[in-house]
């Protein structure tokens, strides 16, 4: 099969049909294909390098012409924009989701991770963590800054609630979520598929240690049941 | 004072006489002067991202010539190979130290991660996290690869220590030195000298989110006062 540099559109016809769905209408097919391609592109910056990453390299593993990928994005960072979106918009939607229900705080905390590390062991995830924002230029940083400082401030909610609620013991909620979210993102740089150990064993190793601590129970400093009165 | 482009005899002195330290040896000079300068470049790093920091850039802040620098450093890359490598080696010196101690694990993992904490409010430990292995030529990310993987083992071993000698409940010592390493970590990431978070804060703060966990006394599971018996 002929794979032209420059895009007619015959060949533009020939490249759409390789990533083929006949069914869709024309708008699913240009959204699936988008999806496919950041897909793709995460992959690619997680195994590669951002930096090192070029469209030519996207497009090969694609199996489409580098013109064809301009049909649906401008440029490299515009891609990172979508991957970083994509990653921001999976958490937002468990926040989201977690913040309105009738859950204790530690029950939400707990449903979060489960996903947040789901999150973490998928290209979207690691690509978030790996490559991030710094790539960006200023303006598209700042778009995402925004993002990154709410789910931030979801989570120091979550655990607020649950200092309230009782089910987390009383603590510093912005020193907890750094905590957190510093162990729950490194599993994005350290994780591999094909290594030893496998999503639900970090997610339930991790809730352990932030749950229980490393102290054993005959150390345990004495806690008080109730919250110490206002001074 | 003339800023010549070129080094000859005469302005390399005079550049030379600007890092200034007339009673040093030249051997202590040449030392001081690499120091200045990788300390620069890692707050340079850190600042402006290694990608977008220039050799130019590095040598206007220490105040001399671009090809002064290249009388202390073969390019940028051996910059950030050293840069990492002063981060690895404090790092190093600190499990070593404690290590070979009569500390219990727990009292060893308290006394690492304070001085892990100081590493990442300062601008090596930054420049590791924040720039790290990644933009390294294959050669040297596999050379650093090891020596990441070294502390690594090294606190896997603390724990180890710790859960047998029962200062540590019984965890899986992988899992938790990923845990902790994540989350103190993450402090290079978003630890600004100016924010509201002081080190000491940041490390009492996260020292007791990984001792003591994040349950409430009255939720606590009952934990074995001895390991069970083995299978």
């Amino acid at each position: 099969m002929k794979d032209s540099k420059t895009v007619t559109p015959r060949n533009r016809r020939a490249t759409q049909a390789r990533w083929g769905e006949a069914t869709l209408t024309p708008e699913e097919q240009h959204r699936m294909r988008r999806e496919a391609l950041f897909a793709t592109a995460a992959r690619a910056f997680n195994e590669s390098g951002y930096y090192n990453t070029t469209l030519d390299e996207v497009a090969k593993r694609l199996n489409v012409s580098k013109p064809t990928l301009y049909y649906y994005v401008k440029d490299k960072e515009d891609i990172l924009v979508e991957c970083n979106r994509i990653a921001f918009q999976h958490m937002k939607d468990v926040l989201d989701e977690v913040e309105v229900g009738t859950q204790t705080g530690r029950e939400k905390l707990t449903h979060f991770l489960s996903r947040y590390t789901a999150l973490m062991t998928n290209h979207f995830g690691a690509c978030l963590i790996r490559t991030g924002l710094k790539p960006l230029k200023p303006e598209s940083r700042a778009k995402q800054r925004v993002l990154a400082d709410q789910l931030d401030k979801a989570l120091q909610r979550i655990v607020k609630q649950g200092i309230e609620d009782g089910s987390i013991r009383p603590c510093d909620p912005k020193v907890v979520s750094y905590a957190i979210f510093g162990g729950f993102n490194g599993i994005a740089n350290w994780y591999r598929e094909d290594g030893e150990l496998k999503p639900e064993n970090i997610y339930s190793g991790f809730l352990d240690v932030f749950l229980n601590g490393l102290m054993p129970a005959e150390t345990a400093p004495v806690r008080p049941k109730t919250r110490p009165p206002k001074k």
